[in-house]
């Protein structure tokens, strides 16, 4: 049993019964200590907010709670149950895929909260930061970024590898976030850049340097079956459905939120016909693929992450959304496979197809829409709202602001790039459990699984029952609802 | 092999690799011109909107937006993950089910955004279609049509029949409704006529036309599996707990749109107990039927949506409830065999049970319900509000708007019944790459299959096996994750 | 066949053809009755609503539905595929877990409207009670009571006598609730006392009533398969996400839902991670266990639910969700096979360790939080909002609140202990069809299953196949979509 010596051996062990909960404790404990020191209520979500509202001649609707909760709650959704679903398309790491998920997200949120807090909303004469509503939506955005890089390493990392990833993702995020929306002062309301583009490359880089020449040992368990590919289906289509309240979720009250839940609307719907229309196309008897089916129908959403509050016009979304959806399945048709063949590259869920391309694309985009608004389509309340030009802004025209975004575009190439490749030289330490080339894409190394499977186990893995059954026997000591 | 040969045979072949690209992409592109020209952003989701606002004295928590939003997205949930997955309950048609809803869906949306517009809201000075939240979910209910239609056919019709099927049925749609909303001037909020009793006949007369006297070849694949049930219940689920949203989407504002929603959850919950009543009396052993507890559960939900935003009382909503549910269920039982045996109709979903009969009941209920209704109830701006008593409808009397919701009801059967004779006839060209009956029910036929697939197959099915590994060892060239 | 000659012997027979659709029947037309005597809309939710509306010199965005629709919506998915799913972990009873979940929670809400509505909305004068959002949410929380009992008895027990523990969970639920908020004038928006507490010890009383001693006979079946935990995982995911909902839904309309959803998703988040650090740390390899990922990570908000709506600050929801990631684990490693061994109580779900527990811990935390307010930290408006300090209650300090919050939670429990041990009792008379001991845990008790099923069926229950089989030929005559 080739895998399971090799689990035992020296230089792979998967046995992370010291680490994972060390990392968590800690980790958890630190967020404890800096929470208590820095984070508070803001004024509309502190019991104050009575004397607030008054004095601020509002109604209590009018608390940012009711223009943001729904688009919080579709976020959240998104995070949790859409990419964690998306990624039990794997036939034996379904509980992986959700799971860690689960946990890295969970962390990710609570450092996020902090990162971005310090960076955009830390008040320097109480040295608080006030959390409301829009915090939790971007400390959800904030794990966005984390969570595309884990669809890269899916199957190929221990959870502890992913905690590290998740700590330097949002860290990363949070400055490369500062220095493109306040440096730069650029827009990016669903994340094109700061989210899709940063997370797409800062996963690639990791997974190149974590290069596994010996994967296809696990080649068995490199694929789908039928019912985890529709599990997967659950989560694309959760994505796909909330995507318009991911993009809207923190544009301007009104028409802003109004008008990117509308381009995301129709930019997604597009993505569809054009995904489905390729990924028939590439096929020799016109079967769709379900790979193409799950990712790039959703491509269109990403390139709209940043012009979906601009006035782009709904034909301009149907647009975006048309080439995203043919150039996504171009890239899992043609690009993951150049990747893994000649730059050594491994991209398990094809991130780059579905978030670092459209995502790169998205940001330029969003360029060349802020730099072609006029006055007379937007108005000139208009246009000062959604390119906020006020304070220092106030007169920088719309090419240059054109000009920033593209400039934003680049920087948070270079945010993922460089910085992933740093984070994958410090998990290339044997010390994080991660497992063999032949033991990769299985929930065995890291889950307790159901004894009774043989069902769900094709022939191939036959000899693997035996393990199973080990691994049960030896815990029948840890009580639990399976252990009958 | 039977199946396969019939499949290379010439009377039937499901290659679609020429025609379902060319419809993807040329209805794609026709959707790109025709909202160039007539599609604009309307005062609310434009970047003018803090001069309108201002005008009409509202504030940002007036947007349309926040009245319409969270609906949007629950009804959102209900075409694409709640017909989806209604429609995964076949073993071996999951993908087919939840993916041909995806892709119809996508594309009847947009199209309906320009039918309606036309028929509602073409501003004739501009020639400009104005769109905005309530657009969407209009375009929405405008798919939910055709998806029931879909219903009928599942598992024996081609991808491109299913685009024709919503290209005719979402036209059809905007017409009928026009009629009954615009000229007889009827109240539908939650669309008993103009969705259920529209889209329900009009897939059956689909499917009558279709008739296949040697479905039976297909028999081992015509059941659920334990699984695909559940995923079944997912579906469900989404549509059962967010009807409530889908019948006050587009009420009035305030107590039309809670109203709405309080009959509906009423309504809803006494449909399930006299389902899961009559499913558990039917069997011998008084076991309950997963088809009846899917489906006709949902049934006092679709005869509310006429009544939903009337006066009808809670206690009125729990009655309707309660007898869609049995009817529901008897529908099951009897009307569906009966159909097949002797109208020659296969229905595979049951459509006829759970929109045809209750959308028809749910239209006439609604025009007694508008009969009775009286100042003295609804107050005087009440009754003017509910019904829209505007203009030169101003004093049409209860009564006669009862008769008129009547004529309505008629008008969408007719609508449904000859529309779908026609498109039937259409669908009847051997150009559509439909599949052979031996071959129905089955995602081979389709969709490129994960090669591992042994554990999910039943042994009756082993000689399927060979088939599928072919259709990978061809399509080894098509690069994809699972191909590793 | 064992359990088969058990099902026809005269001690257990799981016969209910006559007894659910009665027990269905009688209580949906006694609903019926009872809704036409005493339940009409509310102000807010009648057609005369514009009346009141410019009465009050209201806007329609202020009509409650704005506030609290979606968060009901949320509270509605968390019911019925929140509880739902998680009970679908057995491999083969998830058509239980999820079916009756939806049968008794379809009465349940029905029940709780009218319980509810006596107690505390009904207008003596005119004898009728007013529904509207808040009373849907209210029933809606009502049910989860029930259903938490329910996951003690998952498997064990015959839909009839479900539907009778909803029956008197409800009414137990209604007068605790009364005397917890009402009486004691108790503040508990998220339910720790009044839900969890009340429906885990509910749950567990009737469990430790309906001890069955051979159950070890069923052991086959007590356990999940790889799909079925991922099933379970859908319903955990959708809990976790929209628990912030639940806890924020009926909390006082700006700061108050706006800080109880701040603070269950702090909760939550550090429940998950230290979760998954002692499930790790509970198993010789260090794996991680499903269950504790399923259940564990939840506690945390299940704590949260009295003093979600307190300024109880982030880093102590923090804390909070910490203690309770660790706790829960720690019963399901511990107390659970604890009880069982020595309490001869069997808890399937565990929900002591989810429900009764964190509830009981969440209630008196609830109350020390109360106890420690003080008007700096609340403002003096804010403490009067926060802790309806009206009326009678006006000059109440803060310490005799805490006192009465601790009482609470004792009323809950003592309410949990004696109700359940009656209606445990009731449920032992041999009348209620409840399975054989060798027969639990199985759907073929009370559920058609598809024929071809072998594939999900582990070699061990071979013979079972022919049970289904004959199931099947005898039912031959009910016509379905299944059996083609």
């Amino acid at each position: 049993m080739g895998s399971c010596c090799e689990r035992m051996g020296p230089q792979k062990n998967t046995y992370v019964r010291v680490s994972l909960p060390a990392v968590c404790f800690v980790w958890q404990i630190a967020m404890i200590i800096l929470f208590g020191v820095f984070i508070r209520y803001d004024e509309e979500s502190s019991a104050t907010w009575p004397e607030y509202r008054d004095k601020k001649n509002l109604t209590d609707i009018e608390n940012d709670f009711y223009f943001r909760y729904p688009s919080f709650q579709d976020v959240h959704v998104m995070i949790f149950v859409g990419f964690g679903f998306l990624m039990t398309f794997l036939k034996r790491y379904c509980y992986g895929g959700a799971g860690f998920t689960f946990l890295i997200a969970s962390f990710g949120l609570q450092w996020a909260l902090l990162m971005q807090g310090w960076f955009h909303s830390l008040d320097l004469t109480t040295g608080k930061i006030s959390i409301g509503v829009e915090s939790l939506i971007n400390a959800d955005f904030c794990c966005a970024g984390s969570l595309i890089a884990f669809g890269a390493l899916l199957g190929k990392v221990s959870p502890v590898q992913l905690m590290v990833v998740t700590l330097f993702g949002v860290t990363l995020f949070a400055v490369e976030e500062y220095i493109i929306l306040d440096l730069l002062h650029c827009r990016d309301a669903g994340g094109s850049m700061v989210i899709h583009c940063f997370g797409g490359y800062y996963g690639l880089a990791i997974s190149w340097v974590l290069y596994r020449p010996n994967l296809h040992q696990s080649k068995r368990l490199h694929g789908s079956s039928y019912h985890s590919d529709l599990f997967a289906m659950i989560g694309t289509l959760f994505l796909w459905m909330f995507w318009p309240s991911f993009n809207s979720a923190i544009t301007d009250h009104g028409d802003g939120q109004h008008r990117a839940a509308i381009n995301t609307y129709i930019a997604l719907a597009s993505s569809v016909l054009t995904s489905f229309a390729i990924s028939s196309m590439a096929q020799k008897k016109g079967k769709l693929d379900m790979v193409h089916v799950q990712n790039a129908t959703l491509a269109g959403a990403v390139a709209m992450g940043t012009a979906a509050e601009f006035m782009i016009t709904p034909y301009g979304s149907l647009i975006v959304g048309f080439c995203m959806g043919i150039i996504s399945v171009f890239g899992y048709l043609f690009i993951t496979p150049f990747f893994e063949k000649y730059l050594k590259l491994q991209d398990t869920c094809g991130i780059h197809n579905l978030h670092a391309l459209p995502g790169m694309l998205g940001g330029f985009i969003g360029a060349v829409v802020a730099a072609a608004a006029t006055e007379e389509v937007y108005s000139e309340q208009g246009l000062i709202n959604v390119f906020d030009k006020t304070g220092v802004y106030a007169d920088r025209d719309q090419g240059t602001q054109g000009g920033f975004q593209a400039a934003g575009t680049c920087v948070s190439i270079a945010f993922g790039l460089v910085g992933g490749a740093l984070v994958g030289l410090i998990l290339k330490f044997p010390i994080w459990g991660d497992p063999a080339d032949d033991n990769c894409f299985d929930d065995e190394a890291y889950w307790e699984l159901p004894e009774e499977d043989e069902e769900t186990i094709p022939p191939v893995l036959e000899y693997n029952n035996h393990m199973i059954q080990k691994g049960q026997d030896i815990t029948e000591s840890s009580f639990s609802v399976e252990q009958s």
